[in-house]
């Protein structure tokens, strides 16, 4: 069952995947979309991200069914509240933000105190790439989505974000919004700070021209994510700091281990730690991609 | 103007592609490889990887130009001293290993003992696949090789290597090997090891099959690094222990000052901190990829 109208906050990477995905499987038979600046409408309206465009909150939300927000988590909660007053009864708010922890607890009583529904969400797709040029609508295929409901958290809403993530090619996982971010730091934060911190050491114009000239495909690689938005991680960091800290101490600790073997000079303690490595990622990306 | 023969010691990835790229720009007039299991024989001619193949090693090396030593790096001093008895005088030798101090000091003297002149090199190019069947004739366009002459090395041999690298498509670039080993523990050595940590680490089963579930393009990229050979970075790593924990202690230090900023709780210094490994990784992305 289609909705009736589809509301996009924010038409980034992934609120402009979202409409463009949506569009394309058909999810609603309306999809709206609200953008901050006047230049991104005709932008926005040229790439097909949505059926309308608009700077107006209110118009763009009148009659939702689902909104979901696609805005810096920073920036959420207030936007919650503009949003709230123009909504439906029973309409249902979700958003795509990467912790969630924070989200859920601010958003889950300010949308209940407007007779709407909140459940977190966080589509694990993207790229370093940002902005409605980079949306495609296959951005989801193939993708997990977690969705963080509570023990409070109305059955039908969840049932529609449930169903909505699958709708646009993904998976959706239930799990409580602290293991969300426990998981995602090790995972996902993770990587990103490993992926900045060896950019800034590697390229650091200390160490000559040289060797940024030996940089090769496998570093490319590895500082990829480093090229995602400084804002948009600042923000990350900030709502997830206890995981985060954790997931640096415990790769620390299993660097440090690294050291003490190469300290020993010991060949075959040194194979094992890398075969348990291979073992580990090989079994995961054949799990992950079966084909 | 092409050499007579040209012989490829080993047939690997990287081998391998000498050979497909050697015949595909007629580098040489003949291209010989050696391989060690009879089974490889028909696969690499299969592969088209050389003109003859054979599990002969004088057969290989008889009347050749230049020697490809394309083996692991802890068997190449050995395997080199078998070659040299059945080398032309002015034979040029050349290898394509990760760390190359070892190898320079143990294989300059040991050729020139044979009339015969080794030149270092290692081409920034590879894989995390492995084998002649992941061999590809393109495997060095606009990658550069590092050659690593020292003060008494034969000009006429350095003018051989360089043109070589050249002829397949990668960009020759000079200097000591001890520079090469300190770059490489940095931009490769170090970038690969944290891509088995960060493997080891987050995909530890303790963690709950959640975890790898959520694990997405970003981890994919970060750790395939991880699927090489643990043998042949076993050999890396003890080839270059110093430098390598010299890597290590500066990026766990970078992790430390990471740390220090979350702990803080200080957006603006941590946003300040991602800012910079952005414009450092941007700006090497662009220099590497004008185009």
């Amino acid at each position: 069952m289609p909705l009736d109208k589809l509301t996009i906050i924010g038409t980034g990477l992934l609120g402009g995947s979202i409409g463009l995905a949506a569009r394309a499987r058909s999810l609603a038979k309306r999809v709206s979309a609200l953008v901050r600046r006047p230049e991104s409408v005709a932008e926005c309206q040229a790439f097909g991200v949505a059926d309308e465009v608009t700077l107006d909150l209110a118009e763009a939300v009148a009659g939702t069914d689902l909104i979901v927000l696609c805005t810096p988590i920073s920036g959420m909660a207030a936007l919650a509240k503009r949003t709230l007053p123009h909504l439906k009864p029973d309409a249902v708010v979700t958003d795509v933000g990467s912790t969630k922890q924070q989200l859920v607890a601010e958003l889950t009583p300010l949308c209940a105190g407007a007779a709407a529904h909140f459940v977190g969400s966080h589509p694990m797709a993207g790229s370093e790439q940002t902005g409605p040029a980079a949306a495609r609508a296959n951005l989801f295929d193939g993708t997990v989505c977690v969705v963080t409901p509570t023990g409070d958290t109305h059955a039908g809403a969840l049932a529609t974000v449930n169903d909505f993530w699958a709708g646009l090619g993904s998976q959706p996982v239930a799990m409580p919004a602290d293991t969300h971010d426990r998981l995602v730091a090790r995972c996902s934060h993770l990587p990103h700070l490993l992926a900045s911190a060896l950019s800034r050491r590697v390229l650091d114009p200390a160490h000559g021209e040289q060797q940024a000239q030996l940089c090769a495909t496998g570093f490319r690689d590895m500082t990829r994510l480093a090229a995602g938005s400084p804002v948009m991680w600042r923000d990350i960091v900030g709502s997830n700091r206890d995981d985060i800290l954790a997931a640096i101490d415990e790769f620390t600790d299993e660097l440090g281990q690294l050291r003490g073997l190469i300290t020993d000079d010991s060949p075959e303690a040194i194979e094992a730690w890398l075969q348990q490595a291979k073992a580990t990622r090989d079994d995961w990306n054949h799990s992950a991609d079966p084909g």
